[in-house]
């Protein structure tokens, strides 16, 4: 019996034992509390294997125990359970029954951490956090950049949860398995185009396929209005530049394309800030030279101008790609694939051209507009509206809110699914399936779809 | 440019300029009041198509313009938008910035018409209705069954609905471009595992993939207790052979495979109200013919006694097959797949081999349990759950009602996708995607996630 095959039986077991609201919101507020008290060795230990600053890890790891206990109240709430309760009504063609419906959790389920978030998007991050949440036995596949704090904090899980509830695997070859075991009823997964469009090969093509919710690929555009660009080039610039390379520009949010209006000031603005923009440091050997790749291939396009600001050995110094739109417009497709790092690609457009840039993007996480004050950009939002799943405005897309109201998804390839976002309340309804009860006994009905709602949850009855 | 393509182009123009509910609401009751003007007309080419009676065809053409009805109110309602407004909170960590969050259609659908509900689950069925109440315009693919009618039904759609928002197209070719389209956004199917399992693996084997909502093949267990057979053996015979001959058999829902428990009487009953079942004539020569090999496949099984009505020549005589559980947990899979037409398994079980038997099963569309009066199901109910999207007692789950609180799906195969269901107000949530606006002025948004909830919808405030 290979580790994945011992997880996933166990996972199976513990998912055929009902658990209650309570207790899960129980165990996310233990694990917050956990990852709490160990921070200290946990910061140390990320910061060896990631690169990243002690104050950033530490706010992580309170964003992480946040998360936690922002699932745990999901949770407690019962509104994500959906539920109606429907009196019957024989008059009707076809006549009602008695019909109550709500969620119900799928049963074990996989996560495939991502590499740039060593808490809250990995292990006890917000996959296992809105999986436990909704009542999912959760699988754990580590990111290899962070092996040790990885083990860690599945020490930590495996101390606060029940037998079966959790499990760690490592390696490729687990993963793979992983999608593939009978037993796992969906995935979450976040990284890239690549890796996740072959796991979700995996997932559809099996005998019975599963869900995959595949977090991949974001160049998350931003339009800049001419008015924005009059009212304040230098605090856009500043702005951009602080988003774009904010701890080595390792966001899926990161704004990797910026339309600017030519003549506006911004390049200008953006040339000066790029200056005191900090080098950073990649993941790993494998993410450095792809980001040198990634700025090398941009170089060599005509029409393409990369400014680069300085970087000692081993860093990798923050850049920015200068074209115009109709160098753009000629092959869209080189400017459009992400670029894990500190870059981004500025694009100026002469005002006729708008439409047709916009026209050329494909859907992403998030897209952005700067707009002067008060000036109307309906049109312009409109036509963002299907390329993102977050539309903001006058600010910058890295830093996800956790909330009831956000959206961390959008159309392919920034996901694999519709309904996909790993961030947010709604979360939790990736791991969920609809039933129906018709004519069921109070005493079979799971409490929250008892007459006279004795759990006091959210419910439509009619 | 081929039909498709020119469907596909002229839909997503349509798409690309927002409606509101109000005026899709009004589509819908037009198309509801458009059918039943036309009843007379679309029932006799329904019965010479289909071979159905005037009876189930009048029904059913009541029950289409219900659910269009149905749909039009779900989308007035509003609710199914999901609409959550949630204010800024800068303490947080990370800040919360003004968030709203609500569902935005995907763009042009597609319908795949089932064989067995020319009406209900056809060109104006609860695919092309829930899709039309979401704001996506439906490219509906006709049954080969139901030719004329098909066509018939679709002028009158094309009457009432605006340029762009319907088209019907014909063939295999046709369906296979459509899945295939870059323009499609998703697929709603009804049909042969085969069939649906080909074109969902088209739909996720894109470019960009798409979500396939295909309801597939369903077995749709039922558990007869000891002290249910005790109470009422020839009610429930009687009830099953009603439930399993309805309408040619024809039925995703009829109940396939029947677990009696041993000496309890049930299967006696069966012998004498399978004398009085109606014979009854299949959609096609084809169905007709796969209907035969299934009832011979099973009589040629050992341990396998199969009962015949009588049926004249043409006809499709209602058939059940005998055996006892230990046939069935020998080979469980020669009885688990859906066989279209009259026809129905019954197994004998001892008491001690009812775990056994659920655990073989796979997941269904429904499933049901007779029990006596006040006895304890849950442990059974339990073990059902997992099997199936509507759990059902002391009934037949043949007709599905609407609703609210309906949830016509399940696991594979029954469905492709844990969110499927064409049933119920839920029906819309497949052709729907989120999306959060952050920090956006009130003209950007939709009005329903404008400050103090202009058009009263049901939102969640925070």
């Amino acid at each position: 019996m290979t580790a994945v095959d011992a997880a996933a039986q166990a996972a199976a077991r513990a998912a055929s034992t009902p658990t209650t609201r309570e207790e899960r919101a129980g165990w996310l507020e233990a694990l917050a509390a956990a990852i709490e008290a160990d921070r200290a060795g946990l910061v140390a230990l990320a910061r060896a294997e990631t690169h990243l600053s002690e104050a950033r890890l530490d706010g992580e790891v309170t964003r992480t125990a946040a998360q936690l206990r922002f699932f745990a109240g999901v949770a407690r709430e019962g509104g994500y359970l959906e539920a109606v309760v429907e009196s019957p009504d024989p008059s009707l063609v076809p006549p009602r029954p008695d019909l109550r419906r709500m969620l119900r959790p799928l049963g074990p389920v996989a996560v495939y951490t991502a590499s740039n978030f060593p808490f809250a998007f990995s292990v006890l991050g917000n996959d296992t956090a809105s999986a436990l949440a909704a009542g999912c036995p959760v699988i754990v596949k580590a990111h290899p950049g962070h092996p040790e704090l990885s083990r860690r904090t599945a020490r930590l899980a495996a101390d606060v949860l029940p037998d079966g509830w959790f499990a760690l695997v490592e390696g490729m070859e687990a993963g793979v398995e992983l999608v593939r075991h009978p037993q796992v009823c969906a995935a979450g997964f976040t990284g890239s185009v690549r890796g996740g469009r072959a796991l979700f090969d995996i997932a559809v093509s099996r005998p019975d396929p599963i869900p995959f919710y595949g977090e991949l690929g974001s160049i998350n555009p931003v339009v800049v209005t001419r008015a924005a660009a009059a009212e304040r080039a230098a605090d856009i610039a500043a702005g951009l530049v602080g988003s774009f390379t904010r701890d080595a520009g390792q966001y899926c949010t990161k704004p990797g394309l910026v339309f600017v209006p030519e003549g506006g000031g911004v390049e200008d603005a953006v040339r000066q800030a790029l200056g005191g923009a900090p080098a950073s440091r990649q993941l790993t050997p494998g993410m450095t030279e792809a980001f040198a790749d990634g700025v090398a291939g941009l170089a060599a396009h005509p029409g393409v101008e990369v400014l680069r600001a300085s970087a000692t050995e081993g860093e990798s110094a923050p850049a920015v790609a200068l074209l115009a739109a109709s160098t753009f417009l000629a092959d869209p497709h080189s400017f459009l694939a992400e670029c894990f790092g500190p870059l981004t690609v500025v694009v100026a457009y002469r005002d006729d051209e708008l439409d047709a840039v916009v026209g050329a993007l494909e859907p992403s996480l998030t897209a952005t507009i700067h707009r002067g004050a008060g000036e109307d950009v309906t049109a312009l939002a409109a036509a963002l509206t299907p390329l993102a799943g977050r539309l903001l405005f006058d600010g910058w897309p890295t830093g996800v809110a956790i909330g009831w109201a956000q959206h961390h998804g959008g159309g392919w390839p920034s996901t694999t699914a519709s309904i996909h976002t790993s961030v947010g309340a709604t979360a939790t309804r990736r791991w969920l399936t609809p039933i129906a009860y018709q004519d069921a006994p109070q005493d079979v009905l799971p409490p929250e779809l008892r007459d006279g709602n004795p759990l006091r949850i959210p419910r439509r009855d009619s």
